[in-house]
């Protein structure tokens, strides 16, 4: 019935599963990763056809997680490629896409005392296939904060300070090797300062004495993280996003920029 | 059929729809209220009743509202009480609460340039009926900061400083008469500084001082608002909760009390 | 400060003010109107200016609010034209972007019983401004319901039904006069039945029977809706997502396509 | 400072950390799990006391993590254990819980073609500590569905079929050894039929007609819920609620309910 032509003969442009719960592990640099993720799989259906066959859709999921289980795939982005190869063997596509999100835990040592502190990053990863050419696109959601230098100039030192979040998008070619905690140190640079889950008095009038003499409005958390990206990233598309939760209004600030690399 | 016996006789304590969007007009100490809140309506059942008749709930509900168009309640808990008034007269209950979640938004003045602000707070309003006694329970959840007193002491004058957010909770009789409004000063009073949708220089400035002049852990927070709110309202339960956003950490702070008058 | 020349001289796409919650007032084809929105304001920002004057974003939307209290404005793209032009006064910007996020309660009848029910419908008004030039992006998010006809098929009439969500935008020119009421009927329709707030058993046989009429996959929704939104409204870019809430998998499906008129 | 004498002497019943995400592994029967959950730690504070010192609550944390990556603990009430064993030796307090939420992915057969599919449950673990004695709460969330007996009588065999979520608690003493899994298979023996990732054509008809054999309210489902777990279930106490995500309505309906086993 899915084949048959439908009332409206129109062309779709992205048809398929979303927010699929499910398990997948890689193997990354020699460290595993157990990743509990949200999925969207989409493709393109052609105007004569009624509907996808919506469960080989998951099923390119779930053999490609039940391979994973024997012979763990080097990073997100080869999951999704091999879900799309797959895909490509049992349902005909022109374009399909892949969103991998996710939380990416990595372990830090606290600035001033060393201890061991766990800090976690919102993670997305975009794989797509388009008469068979792969690209990617790499997204991190980090948690920094901004602190008001004009506050600070006009109070003569004092200033709000507040939680900021700030995500970078990379888009380019699949093979471009590009490692998510790069992309995490890109932006965390360029917050006043960095945080910590754990910190110790002498830990925290470190990162305190950091943000007051690094005071930086929301706009300048965004260039800085641009700024990074393109020194960084070669043939990417990049795309920040910073969100500042004002400490002395209800709403938020955001600053939005992009460039080419 | 919901007046059948069913399979498993076991008394249920809430049945009833839940989500339920809809409109809500008041008129409050002369000043008409249009609200747009997402109603909860629960009723027990008894074990040997399958089902609640679910579509009468739902008409308690909308008979109230087409009244209202006409000749408006004086509060949201009036509504509330309309609402469970008319059901008790169409469908058998011994228990039922109906919650009432929308935003109240208040014009006021920034506290330097004196220029009008619209400021917004989320308000709950439960109003519960057994054996035909009316109680009520009204919670305010109020926007602020807090300022650590612990970092500006090591630092010598600097601090971290955060959005927070504070509940405050008071269930009591029917007809023991409360303001919202009185309810959200309790609240912020007791963060460093109250917070504003507009801020020109001046009202930022003064904001600014006023935070450092005040430092607060999330602590002081909520035990200034149980002392506030105990002083205020009397023959009442108060619950209250604070979440701090920390700006040097990913996860958040959090201090909870309750207080009898 | 915020004019000042900033460390990395990029120029940003959009700066400003998000999740701005405020009350605005409309008087559209002369029914008062009061809702309770999300707003983001947003201007692009030169390579050479450090910040935005983010007090007079918000003070063009509270300005704004201050009058409508007196003289309304016919729509909610009304309040956002009104804003930017404001903000033109007080700020320099060669493009700049308000987006009004809230909940349009319709009333209805219920379809045999004719008893008044309230609709709910989630509202998304964009009103841009670049060169002096406005246009205007409306959305509709409506929720229905979808029929698998495959199910239907393979088991001589049984199926499995779930709520599905769709949102349909029109991106124009800005006097293109739209009603998001018209917006909201091409997506009822297309939907195997619109639903109710209120159902009596009489109503909810109808609506039942004609689910089972009707069965439709999410690909079939979405068609419908492009191919009544083209015929309903001209010199538009439309876009349609539809989501099924699957109930008899933990995930959704997903369709979407777009069309120019 | 935070031993000082606040300036309200009030006790607090909890002050932590919440919204905290970490990593966390165990070994249940033999397999092993990665979790990455959102964690809360919160203890009682004396009204003597002006605030809790958070870096150690943090600490026992991530302590725990540490010794677990050499030694995984068995199961995530035993991390929450081991947590609060650890924080009792650094930190005063009467009382102290720890609130751990994340997904559970377990593997399971598609019911007729026996396919490889992957289910995600909701899962929340508190384990709490009053004058030395510990005790548990642990909950699932269950994505299945409801079938309207009621119109499927008036229809004469068609209905409105829903998702539906449920969620089951049981409270009970720390050594009352429950398996998450068998609290998932009380909730999914409830529904009208359990849910898949993956349906091939025949596992799809055998749901649908599994469905319409088994008409059943949201409150039919919580008292099955009640009823199965009661049973299993020992010295426990039960409550239970369950959501139905109407498929002719925009609102939800719902009913809960509670036992003692």
């Amino acid at each position: 019935m899915q084949d048959d032509k439908p009332q409206v003969q129109e062309d779709l442009e992205r048809v398929g599963v979303t927010n699929l719960k499910t398990i997948v592990l890689t193997e990354w640099k020699g460290r595993k990763y157990t990743f509990t993720p949200k999925i969207e799989l989409v493709i393109d259906l052609d105007g004569k056809k009624r509907g996808a066959h919506m469960s080989r859709l998951v099923e390119s999921i779930t053999e490609s997680i039940e391979e994973e289980i024997v012979l763990r795939h080097g990073s997100l982005e080869d999951v999704g490629k091999a879900i799309l190869e797959k895909l490509s063997g049992t349902h005909p596509f022109n374009k399909a896409r892949i969103s991998i999100d996710t939380e990416l835990v990595i372990p830090r040592k606290t600035p001033k005392t060393g201890k061991m502190t766990m800090e976690s990053y919102g993670i997305g990863v975009k794989v797509s296939r388009e008469d068979g050419v792969y690209r990617k696109a790499l997204t991190v959601a980090v948690i920094g904060n901004t602190v008001c230098p004009h506050a600070m100039e006009k109070t003569g030192g004092k200033s709000h300070i507040q939680r900021a979040e700030a995500f970078l998008e990379l888009e380019t070619r699949y093979d471009n090797l590009i490692d998510l905690e790069d992309m995490v140190s890109c932006v965390e640079q360029a917050f006043p300062s960095e945080v910590y889950g754990l910190l110790k008095t002498e830990d925290e009038v470190y990162i305190v004495e950091k943000m007051f003499a690094n005071p930086k409005f929301v706009e300048d958390v965004t260039r800085g993280i641009l700024d990074a990206a393109r020194k960084r990233f070669k043939k990417c598309r990049i795309n920040v996003r910073t969100v500042s939760q004002e400490s002395i209004h209800r709403h938020d600030v955001v600053a939005e920029g992009s460039a080419v690399s």
